[in-house]
C-alpha cells in the first residue's frame, strides 16, 4: 500500500512503535503493576493506533481514491483536507 | 451540502430524530431519572450522531473529493467503499 | 439521578446546550450549508456529548456505586479519579 | 494489579493476541499488502485493545474501588454492573 519508500518507512516506525508500547502494557501485567499504570499504557497505545490509521486513510485518500496518472488535478484537494481533518478528530 | 432532494430529507430525518432523542435526555434529568436511564439515553444518542456522520462522510466522499462533471470515472468506487467501511466502523 | 439542586442544573445547563447544537446542525441542513461546516458542527456536538457523558458517570461513580450514608468512606478516593481519569480520556 | 492467578492468565493471553496482530500489521506494511487489508487489521485491533481495556476497567472496579475487607458489601453491584455496561459500549 505504501507510495515511496519515505512513507513506508513512516508507518514501520510507527507501528515498531506501538509494539514496543504493546510489549510495555505485557510486562506490566507480568510484574504486577497497579491499574492505573496499566490503564494508562493501554490509553496512549489506543491513541498511538489512531495516529497510525489517520496516516494510513490519508494515503488511501490521497492515492487511492483518484488514480492520478489517468485523473490528474480530479481529487479535490480543499475537499480532501476536510475530510481528513475530520477523520483525525475522530481517530484522537 | 445536499446533492438531490431525497438526501436533504434523509439526512433532515436523522437529525431531527437526533433532537428528539437530545429532548428525552432533557426531560430524564429533569424528572430525576436515573443514572442507568440518562447513561443509556446518551449512548444511544451518541450512536445516532455517529450514523448521522457516517452518512455526511459517505455524501463528502461520493460528491465532492472529485467534481465528476468535469472528472466523469476518476473516483474508484471500490477504493470510496473501502474508506467508508472504515469510518462507518470508528463511528459506530 | 441528580444529587443537589446545583449538579441538576450543570447537567441541564450542558444538555440544553448540545439541544441547541442539535439545532444548529438541523438549520445548517436546511439551508444546504457545506458539507464542512456540517461535519465541524457534528463532531463539536459529538465532543459536548462525550462531556455530558463523563459528567453522568463521575455523578454515578461519586454517588451510586457506593451508598455514602451506610458505608462512609468505603469509596477509595484515588481508585475512582484514576477510573474517571480513564473514562474521560476515552469520551474526549 | 491482578486478583488471581486466573485473571493475569486471561490479560496476558489477551494482551498477547494483540501483540500478534500488531505483528500482523507490521508485516503487512513491510509486504506492501493493500491499504483495506492493514485498515481492516487495525480496527480489529483497536477493537481487541477496547477489549483489554473494558477488561481492566472492570478489575478495577470490582476490586479496587472498595477494600471489600475493611467494607464488605459496600459496592453496590447493579450499580456497578450498570457503570461497565456503559464503559463496555464506549469501549467496542
Amino acid at each position: 500500500m505504501t507510495h515511496t519508500v519515505r512513507d513506508k518507512q513512516k508507518l514501520l516506525a510507527r507501528v515498531r512503535r506501538i509494539r514496543g508500547q504493546v510489549e510495555a502494557i505485557e510486562r506490566a501485567l507480568e510484574s504486577e503493576a497497579d491499574c492505573e499504570r496499566v490503564m494508562h499504557l493501554l490509553a496512549s497505545t489506543r491513541a498511538a493506533m489512531g495516529g497510525l490509521m489517520a496516516e494510513v486513510v490519508e494515503d488511501h485518500v490521497r492515492h487511492h481514491l483518484v488514480d492520478a496518472e489517468r485523473h490528474p488535478g480530479a481529487l479535490d484537494e480543499d475537499a480532501a483536507e476536510q475530510l481528513l481533518a475530520i477523520v483525525r478528530t475522530y481517530l484522537k
